[in-house]
């Protein structure tokens, strides 16, 4: 059985020392009452729930999965799923961040991300439960009518219902241009909606009696294309505009399917056939609601990258520690044992540290890139918020291609420092790499992400996240001109930023002379990126430790941390700069009929 | 369903136009059967065995798996499997590579090679079978005794029988020195083994009457350590030195492992109790002897790895071709379709020209260190003959290591480029992933083979194989210096190749300060060194294509492929060279403690 031990000393040291919320929190209406005690408590609250309730349903979950009843059409979650949900919904946890006028406790979705890492660390499955609850809630709190917040929205924050989102058809995933569901007005203001849905996480459950179906379709007069998709709201159970729950809608799961991965997190066909459902928001501009919820999706993904790569480190430290095998190369080292640790042996310890860095790095961004969401909520200032809007639509995709990435890197190395034994289903090993396989699926293929990056935020929109970032790292930098300790971090850094920079301006003249050159950088240019933010902040942890009450023991691992990634990571950035500057046409110039 | 077609053209390609190799066995005394005409015979009869029966069995095979019966200690192999290796033996596939005078067709190893790769593409798991066989083959041709040849290899070689390789024990993997398994001498020359032997490929099935498992184990007297291991043959029933099969041996499988993949390839816990085997080779002497299987055994790893490459390409692109999904980025391609073709889309396209390049660079690389196996057994010139060992000892960690990595990285990419339909079960790719796991684990991990590599074939073998490979990509370039259609490739080959040489001496001077170095920069090196190893393969493919008469088309894409590893693939050993010169200290200066 793997283990979890919930990270809470450096959620803390990220939370407090790296970026002091409490200050930004007790500056921003709506927020104070997240004092460093109220953060502290969820903090340790959160991790009893992750290490106490949901860790011990993880293997048992994947190995039993989810049933599909296809004679009442129903679903069966793994045993003790339904339960966890009744005691999370009890103990407050689902409404933590959702408004308080909808019954939430209107808490910073910093808390809420720092939660959520330990969710998906103790039970990615399950974690998607209440992640599309979360994800529909925020459409709809966005786009919705006041009787749909009051109806619909509601029960949701309470936890009494869930949410879903239903995009991808059979023939389109991430071409939405192309869907066909249809939805028809009826008399009384609803629709009927027609047609069928695939991958729909928690379409169907056991945890509650009511899912309300976010609906992406088109209008009868819709324009084709992109441009006349709609958004509907489309429960089980028909619910009046009073709220009273009615006769099962036509909306209905029709088979589930068999995954690789997250057997846990039931991935159904949900069949539409004149369901009754509501328009939320403007006809024809399903999209743009419906990409409220997918940014805030997209960053929650990337923390499920980071929560595999926790706990895939936890596991394997622990491994490495307890499993004797070879000596050192200089001699042995635990003489009076038969052999020495794996975590003598130089190799294993790069493959601990790449995810020591890749975990602690990776939540800094992630917790920095959620405190902007918060500041774009909650700041009174004008520049302020859209200083935090360009970051945090600058860091999204970053966030999530990363982080997702680096989260099936970290299993794989986990897996790798067991050795054969990592292979062995009962070690638990092997369910972290093959969970983490869908991360960089869903909510967007990295792919998407790159592109979203380096067409959209930065092309499009003239890289101005982007620019906010390089000043805030230029100010770092500048500020550490003169301290001797953080000189090797700072000077490597002011150097990547620079070319970053310099990098991004040449891809722009290249994609002025021919679009395709953005598409045949994207993807390299998207690790580019992370990896100097990622450097930006080990720079920032190993300074906010020097600084910080912590221990010397602390705040020498994270230098040695931080020297190990930029040793030895950071440098991917030539391999990455080499490709983007070769160029569009050694991708484009092959004919199809030419590879095979 | 996923597809499959033997890569025939291309395999023509490497055996005949880059390596020549009819030129090589009209001169190797044993190997001159192997004509042109034979060579393609072998491939064609083989891509039908590979595509028509093992390639249907496999997803099947996937989704039962192996079962064991507690009751009769007995394992049943999934449906077919029993079926198609009868048919294997039947055709006479398996004694293809052994030798005459024990049944075998005596045709060169790189023949093998070729079959092998199609087998592994079609259903790796059942391909283990026939690969234990070989191994054990191979051990007991070059230790056995006379009459165990006669009576243990010629049913091995006949296919009457299979065999194992049983190393492994619960506290010992890698470090064999730590095993416990004894052997007892009894007055009529055999031995009582007794011990526990884990992760033990086809150590019980149902495909032949008798098993041969060569164990190690230590005698009564022998020394600790790895100095105290000799080799033992055990059959699963009882064998007289007349060939006579004899009652149920006390070998017996007691459980079988539920693993991440490969779940048609049986993996046993093997219990030995009391049982009788007999001594192979001197005592003490063990471990020399299974490293003759074991070299063999991890260049057919590195097969594996090849195999699942070309299959998850073949499926990808193939995919990639008929998905519609979004328009390219400089314009509709195809206007009247509803989308542009995944094809289309320079980031689909790195993806698949990443699998092409290790599909046909890996091939190459892996046949052309089976040639120089050939040239190691059968030249009659001791030069020829010790270069051929020296290169061969040299490039298998490479071939072992960069092929199954690679494997691991394409059948990311294919399942990649499905999309969230890439993780489900039924559309096939998930599974070449989770197949593709075990290869960088079983037959040495990664880890054990870059140690190999840096350590013992570079430092304490002074670097004779690297000095022979580094000779031969100097002439090539110097025979291409005034060919204005080789330079874009000979000028940054000529390069790295020089870096090789200098940073390998580099490492040298370090590792001589301090042992840790070499742990420390062996991964990389690996790395570093086999991307180098490809990039002259991939010159020498597209000087062999250009003087073949191969088509235009056929020539433009290999040089086209060429380019892109070039532009994309071969810069990673930038990062891998900056890994290196870091030195061990950013990996050895953490303390036990601080990884948290």
């Amino acid at each position: 059985m793997s283990r979890y031990a919930a990270p809470l000393a450096d959620l803390r040291f990220a939370l407090h020392d790296v970026l002091d919320v409490e200050s930004t929190y007790a500056r921003l209406p709506g927020c104070a009452t997240a004092t460093r005690d109220v953060v502290d408590a969820v903090l340790e609250e959160g991790a009893k729930f992750a290490e106490q309730v949901l860790a011990p349903l993880n293997q048992s979950g994947d190995a039993e999965g989810c049933s599909y009843d296809k004679a009442t059409q129903s679903v069966r979650t793994p045993k003790g799923f339904k339960e966890a949900f009744a005691q999370y919904v009890e103990a407050g946890w689902i409404g933590l961040v959702a408004d308080e006028r909808f019954g939430g406790q209107g808490l910073p979705e910093t808390l809420g991300a720092a939660l959520k890492e330990m969710i998906d660390s103790a039970n990615l499955s399950w974690g998607n439960y209440p992640m599309l609850s979360h994800g529909a809630g925020s459409a709809l709190e966005h786009h919705g009518e006041d009787w749909q917040r009051e109806v619909f929205l509601k029960p949701l924050v309470a936890g009494t219902w869930t949410g879903t989102m239903c995009l991808t058809e059979p023939h389109c995933g991430t071409d939405l241009g192309l869907l066909k569901t249809k939805a028809e007005p009826n008399p009384d203001g609803s629709y009927r909606i027609s047609g069928t849905k695939i991958f729909i996480t928690a379409g169907e459950h056991d945890f509650v009696d009511n899912i309300l179906h976010l609906v992406l379709a088109r209008l009868p007069d819709a324009p084709a294309g992109v441009k006349g998709i709609s958004l509907f709201l489309v429960p089980k159970f028909k619910v009046g505009k009073d709220g009273t729950v009615g006769e099962r809608n036509a909306a209905v799961c029709g088979s589930i399917e068999h995954k690789m991965g997250i057997h846990g997190s039931v991935t159904c066909v949900m069949n539409f056939d004149g369901a009754e459902g509501w328009l939320v928001g403007q006809p024809n501009k399903g999209l743009a609601a419906m990409f409220t919820m997918m940014n805030t999706a997209r960053l929650a993904v990337g923390l499920q990258g980071l929560g595999l790569t926790e706990r895939a480190y936890q596991n394997s430290l622990a491994y490495a520690r307890e499993r004797l095998q070879m000596r050192s190369l200089s001699g042995a080292k635990f003489p009076d044992k038969p052999a020495d640790p794996l975590i003598v042996h130089p190799d294993v310890r790069r493959m601990l540290l790449t995810q020591k860095a890749f975990a602690e790095g990776g939540r800094l961004l992630g917790l920095y890139a959620y405190l902007h969401e918060d500041i774009r909520k909650h700041s009174q200032d004008a520049a302020e918020r859209e200083r935090a809007e360009a970051l945090v639509s600058f860091l999204t995709p970053i966030v999530k291609g990363l982080l997702t990435e680096a989260g099936i890197e970290c299993t794989y190395h986990a897996l790798q420092v067991f050795g054969g034994h990592g292979f062995i289903v009962e070690n638990g090993m092997e369910q972290f790499a093959r969970d983490a396989r869908i991360t960089t699926l869903y909510e967007g293929t990295t792919q998407i992400q790159a592109n979203d990056l380096l067409g959209r935020k930065v092309m499009q929109l003239q890289g101005v996240g982007l620019k906010h970032f390089l000043a805030e790292i230029g100010a770092f930098c500048a500020a550490h001109a003169n301290d001797a300790a953080l000189a090797e971090f700072a000077g490597p850094l002011g150097k990547a930023a620079k070319e970053w920079g310099e990098l991004t301006l040449e891809l722009g003249k290249r994609a002025g002379a021919n679009a395709e050159e953005i598409g045949a950088a994207a993807y390299d240019y998207l690790f580019y990126s992370g990896y100097i933010a990622l450097a930006y902040l080990w720079a920032r942890s190993v300074a906010a430790a020097d600084t910080s009450k912590q221990s010397q023991e602390f705040r020498d691992a994270k230098r040695l941390t931080a020297r190990f990634y930029f040793a030895r990571i950071l440098p991917r950035i030539h391999t990455h700069a080499a490709a983007m500057r070769s160029g569009a046409a050694n991708l484009l110039e092959m004919a199809d009929a030419q590879f095979g």
